[in-house]
């Protein structure tokens, strides 16, 4: 299952990278499973990554080469996260950077490795260090597609996006993919997602733009509310273009980062449209609140709590189970008597109760649409901060009963 | 599905207090859902109730009688929670009451008042207040067992316990019942619980008691992570028995506790057993941490996470979810390589990864089990912390998406 269409728009080669897949049998022979990313020398590369602190090895030896070098490739396998897999992990990660290296001839901090599957078995070293060749033979301008597939796990579609902008007649361009679609939770650079543009940015600038676009965008994305020791979202600026982007350029630095906002949400929406079982696509809204932290707490109240996605898997108006989540959210000396709580346009809570004008026709009629906002008005200052989220069908739990993931 | 079987123990009479149960028709014609405590005049009475700031109606009341008054009689509804109705619902729950007080003759504020079921719907006070009489006819020093059922809501079965000691040849009786069954969470007095004893203690030690064994029992208990807008747990010291137990007293103190934990901790384990779609009873177990806090933000980490839920419902031995459940909990400065998992008496995870003598084998033997017990030894301390939980299944998904509850 999934939400909405899934249509990939025209996806835009980025000067200064390139992209290969191919199959190196990590889980399941013959799918495309190994994913190689070829940077220009002058590339700047910025990461978030999972706060897990079980974090799998190859992020470790990510933020590790981050610190060190200057990164030229990045290899990503699917089928196994190579993580929970101690000292013998972290060497393996190694192996597979040292493979890429040699093939190109790099230096192996100059290679960044993510993988993505089940925790806690052995990366098939062979296996992935056999198939870096076909991975180079495959780089391409117009590998982003293929890439999407690539980075699949209990995904149902591949995700991706692209964007243009004009500037002084020059074009700059963003593409990006990225994958799910469980163990997603806030707090973190969630799941992979790997975002380039031919713009050329300062590292430091570059990371503080990841930073601020994933706290809008992947931060507030959340499924089960499980972490994982995985997730990574990269932010490529191979500076192909010529254009430099710097704070001092106001208006090319807020066209910029109004385009990388936008690949960055349309990524991370992406990812709950096709979270594990979704049925609903779910905007939870929360106003006029104290602070962001507070605004927070009703947010994620509302999108973790397992009655309230049930009650909108099942379609049914069961406001009580949202009012009692904003309930529970933590919010200090909350006047339940000065909140609103919206479902759509229908307002379902005010002055401590069912709002007086609420008919369950009403909010039955908001419920059987496939995206649904709630929208909760706090009163209590000028805040807001909004999370998407997806509801809880049977189907989620088959997913993650009936199989090892 | 529950868990075990379910079996109830003889339930002694405590004297000092009656118990009945009628049917008013609330939600199902016919079908017990009032239940009213009559206390002897020297009883004393200690609560602790929901943290859900959409507290309801009867729970604010309950909380301010308390306070002014000393109760006489406890008035329990089903099918209707009297939650998010405002006004008008402060005022149905004191018609209730006054309809008690005005039968025994005293006074409102003598009454305490409960209601448990669908949140924001209208109590129907009328078929209420009509019921009374006929709950008054059937007060009874041996009402427990009726009591039990009358209490229940999506419960798949009533949950009873009873228990004695012996002190300088007195005996002390404790008799209680609970009911559960979704939108149970942590940090809070959880669900209905009512548990007397024919001792004597003295209001505000009785209290204290009740808040202490309420920590270690109801409190430690989570099947979806909701907290109910409703949830109130009672202890009623009739003091019948004569024997008046004191701090000073330390002997007596000490096996009086005892049976209050006893008791406390049967009726929450019954509520998890008895959890909505259950079909696994797990308890979570973190020892040497460096606090409370941070013992139990790794305990609920577990027990709150769907992965390792539906896991536990599919008896995969899926431990890298565990793992990362851990991993994401929250605990500052978390050394990975320093902790120990157990699955049963199988060590899963050491060294940061799976444990060298771990086989799939042991692992699926542990979780072919009903009853599993999952052990997180941090290394950081001295400090342990236990919850219990539930797996989650697709008949939870069934219960709370095709019902209104």
């Amino acid at each position: 299952m999934a939400v909405g269409s899934g249509v990939i728009p025209e996806l835009h080669p980025v000067a200064g990278i390139r992209v290969g897949t191919t199959s190196a049998g990590v889980k399941t022979p013959g799918r495309p499973d190994l994913v190689l990313m070829e940077l220009g020398e002058q590339a700047t590369v910025a990461g978030v990554f999972t706060l897990n602190q079980f974090c799998a090895a190859p992020v470790r030896i990510c933020k590790a080469n981050l610190q060190s070098d200057k990164p030229r490739y990045l290899v990503i396998n699917t089928g196994n996260a190579n993580a929970g897999t101690g000292k013998e992990g972290h060497e393996d990660a190694l192996t597979c950077c040292q493979a890429v290296a040699d093939h190109a001839g790099v230096k192996l901090e100059e290679v960044l490795p993510f993988s993505t599957g089940v925790i806690g078995e052995k990366l098939p070293v062979e296996r992935i260090t056999s198939a870096v060749p076909a991975a180079f033979d495959a780089l391409s301008d117009n590998g982003w597609l293929d890439a999407a597939s690539g980075i699949m796990t209990t995904d149902t579609r591949p995700k991706a996006y692209s964007t243009q902008f004009e500037y002084q007649g020059q074009t700059i361009t963003f593409s990006g993919i990225s994958k799910g679609a469980g163990m997603i939770k806030p707090n973190m650079a969630t799941m992979l997602a790997y975002v380039a543009t031919d713009a050329a940015v300062d590292a430091e600038l570059l990371q503080q733009m990841l930073k601020r676009s994933a706290d809008k965008s992947f931060n507030r994305v959340t499924i089960d509310g499980d972490t994982s020791t995985n997730d990574s979202c990269m932010l490529i600026a191979t500076g192909a273009s010529g254009l430099n982007v710097t704070e001092t350029d106001a208006e090319l630095f807020a066209v910029f980062n109004n385009a990388l906002d936008d690949i960055m949400l349309q990524l991370a929406q992406a990812i709950v449209r096709d979270g594990e079982g979704a049925t609903k696509f779910i905007t939870v809204s929360v106003e006029q609140a104290g602070s962001s932290e507070e605004a927070l707490l009703a947010a994620y109240a509302v999108s973790h709590s397992p009655l309230v996605k049930t009650a909108l898997f099942a379609s049914d108006p069961n406001w009580g189970r949202i009012l009692a989540a904003v309930g529970y959210a933590g919010i200090e000396s909350l006047d339940v008597d000065a909140l609103q709580i919206y479902l759509g346009d229908v307002c379902i809570v005010e002055d401590g109760g069912r709002a007086a004008s609420y008919t369950e026709e009403a909010g039955q009629a908001v419920m059987n649409e496939e995206e649904i906002t709630i929208r909760i008005v706090l009163n209590r200052g000028d805040v807001s901060e909004t999370v998407w989220t997806t509801d809880l069908s049977k189907e989620y739990v088959s997913i993650n009963a009936d199989y090892r993931s």
